[in-house]
C-alpha cells in the first residue's frame, strides 16, 4: 500500500485563540427536524439568553419555509420564522449575538418572505442547496446579499457528490457575493481524513475570493465533534453546533463540547451546562429522540440519507442486521 | 498565531486493506469494570463465537488480578481469569482467534498465576502500567515473554504524563522483548492532533526496535472512534474496541464501527450486529451503564480520571455545573 507523505496546513494549535472562529447554535433549526419545530417559547427564550451568556456568535432560529408548499398548521412556527415571531423572543436583539435563518433552494418564497435587512432583526441568511440546484442558490444569495444580509451557502450531502460537481459548485460560489461556504456532511458519512482534504479544497477557494469556510457535521459515526475540530484546525472558521447535539437522526456536534474545546476567552461553559441540565432534559422527557445509534452508524458508514434509520427506530425495531442487509441490497 | 506546516505520514488510505491491523475485543475486560465482571457464561461464550465469526484477531478475557489483594468473592471470575474458567468457554481454542488477559503492575501475582504458555490457552499477556511503574512492568514483560507469551505494554493515562517521562518509558520499552506498545488514553482526554503526534512518537520507537503500536481510546469526548482510526491511519496496528463501546465510564471505541470502517475482507459485521442486538441490549437491561455523558466530557476535557464523573452519575446527579466547578477547584 502507499505510504503517503502529506503536508497539512494546520491553523493555530490546541492552546491558541483564533478570533476568526465563530460558533453558530443551530439547535432550533436542526433540532426542529426532531420535534417538528415544537419548541416552547420558554425553551427558545432561554436558549437565546444562554447563547448570549456563553459568548456564542450566531443563533439560528429555523427555516424560512414556503407557506405555499408547507401548511403552517402542520409545523411549529420556527419552520417559517416570521419576523414577528423572532421579535417576540429577541425584541430588537440588543446583544452581540447575531441571528440567522436557513432557506432551502426551491422551498422558500424568498422574494416574498425575506424582508429588507433594515426591517429585520435577522443578520444572516443561510442558503441550503444540493450541487444540482446551484443556479437557484446563486439567485438567492444575490437576492439576500442585495437585501443587506450576511449570507452563507450550505452545500449539502457532499459525501454523495462527485468531486467534479463539488469543484464546479465551488467555482460558481467563488464568483458570488456569499460570505461563508459551508462544508456539510448531511449523511454523517465523512471520516476525518476526508474532512481535512475537503476543508483544504474549500479554504483554497475561500481564501482566493475573500470568503470564510464553515462546517456542519452529523454524528452518525460519532465523528461530528472530531470532524468539526479537524475542519477548524485546518482552516474552517464557522462551526455549527447544537445543545447536546440535538438534530435530525444522529444529531450534530455538541455545543458543550465546542465551548469546552475552544480557547476563546469570551466563551463560557456554565450557561450552556445549565441549559442542558434543565431544557435539554425536558425536551428528551417530552419524547424528542436524537443521537448516535446503530442504525445511524449503518446509514452513515454506507453513505446514505438517514431516512431508513429514522423510520427503523420510529418502528421500535432492533433487528440491525436486517436493516444492514436492506441497505446493502439497495446499493447493489 | 502560527501557521504550522506539518508532514504527516499516513499509512494506507480509506480503501486499502492493511494486514498488519489487528482488532482486539476488550469487552469482558474493560466492560467488566462496569458490571464487576458479572457476565453470564452465555454472554462470554456467544462473544467468543461472535469474535471468531467476525474475523476479530484477539479477545481479552479479563484481568489476572492477585487473589491476595482482591477477594474472589467480591468479583466475577473474569477479574482473575483462571485457566479452567477460560477453558470452560473455549476448550482448546481450536480457532484463529487469539486470547489475551491483562495484568496490572503491582496487582498481579504473576510468578504464581501465570502458567507456562505450553500449559495455557492464553496467547498474549498485556501489562498495564503507569510511567512511574516501568521497572515493574519490564520485569513482568520479561517474565511473560520467557514463559512463551506474546506481550504488550499498555502505558496508561499518557495525557497526564510529562513528555519527558513518556520518552524515557519508550526508551526502556524499546530495549525490552515486548511485542506491542500501546498508546492508552485512560482519561478520554486526547484530541486527534495529539493522537497523531503521539502515534508518530510511538511508531518511531516501535519501528526502530521491531515492535508494533497499539491504541486504546476512551469515549469521554466522543473521540474514541476518531482517535482510534486516526492512530491506525498514522501507523498503529493493534486497535482495541468493545461491543457498543462497553467499558468504564464513557466506554471505549465501538467494535461495530471498527468492523464497518476497516476494509479487511475477513471482517464480517453481521455477527457483531446480532450480538449487539441481543446481548448488549440484555446487559443494558440488567442495569449496566456506560457511554458518553456530560460528566465524562467534563473529566475528559479537564484531563482527569473519570472517577468523579462515575460517582456523580451513580448518585443520579444532573447538576453538571456543580461538578464542573468542583473539578476546576481541584485543579486550582
Amino acid at each position: 500500500m502507499a505510504n503517503q507523505a502529506k503536508t497539512i496546513n494546520q491553523k493555530g494549535d490546541l492552546m491558541s485563540y483564533r478570533p476568526d472562529i465563530k460558533l453558530l447554535d443551530a439547535t432550533i433549526r436542526d433540532g426542529g427536524l426532531v420535534n417538528n419545530f415544537g419548541f416552547s417559547d420558554e425553551f427558545v427564550k432561554e436558549l437565546y439568553k444562554t447563547n448570549i451568556k456563553s459568548g456564542v456568535e450566531y443563533m439560528e432560529f429555523g427555516y424560512k419555509a414556503s407557506k405555499e408548499l408547507f401548511d403552517v398548521k402542520e409545523f411549529g412556527k420556527w419552520k417559517f420564522c416570521d419576523e414577528e415571531d423572532i421579535r417576540a423572543i429577541v425584541g430588537e436583539n440588543d446583544s452581540p449575538l447575531k441571528l440567522s435563518v436557513m432557506a432551502d433552494v426551491g422551498r422558500c418564497d424568498f422574494k416574498k418572505d425575506i424582508l429588507p435587512k433594515s426591517e429585520s432583526v435577522i443578520d444572516m441568511i443561510r442558503i441550503a442547496t444540493y450541487t444540482h440546484q446551484m443556479p437557484g442558490a446563486l439567485e438567492m444569495i444575490n437576492y439576500c446579499h442585495d437585501m443587506g444580509y450576511e449570507t452563507t451557502i450550505n452545500i449539502m450531502a457532499v459525501s454523495a457528490s462527485r468531486e467534479d460537481d463539488i469543484a464546479q459548485a465551488l467555482d460558481l460560489v467563488a464568483k458570488s457575493p456569499v460570505d461563508v461556504i459551508y462544508l456539510v456532511d448531511s449523511y454523517g458519512s465523512l471520516f476525518p481524513e476526508q474532512v481535512r482534504r475537503l476543508t483544504a479544497q474549500y479554504c483554497e477557494v475561500a481564501e482566493a475570493s475573500g470568503k470564510k469556510v464553515g462546517v456542519h457535521m452529523h454524528n452518525n459515526q460519532q465523528l461530528a465533534f472530531a470532524n468539526t475540530i479537524e475542519s477548524i484546525s485546518h482552516g474552517a472558521s464557522f462551526a455549527d453546533a447544537t445543545m447536546s447535539g440535538m438534530g435530525r437522526g444522529a444529531g450534530n456536534c455538541f455545543m458543550e463540547q465546542m465551548l469546552s474545546f475552544l480557547r476563546n476567552p469570551n466563551y463560557k461553559l456554565t450557561p450552556t451546562l445549565k441549559f442542558v441540565e434543565k431544557y435539554v432534559a425536558e425536551e428528551r422527557a417530552k419524547g424528542s429522540q436524537w443521537g448516535y445509534d446503530v442504525p445511524y452508524m449503518l446509514t452513515g458508514a454506507l453513505n446514505r440519507h438517514p431516512r431508513a434509520a429514522i423510520s427503523f427506530l420510529k418502528d421500535n425495531r432492533t433487528d440491525y442486521n436486517e436493516l444492514y442487509m436492506d441497505l446493502l441490497n439497495e446499493l447493489s
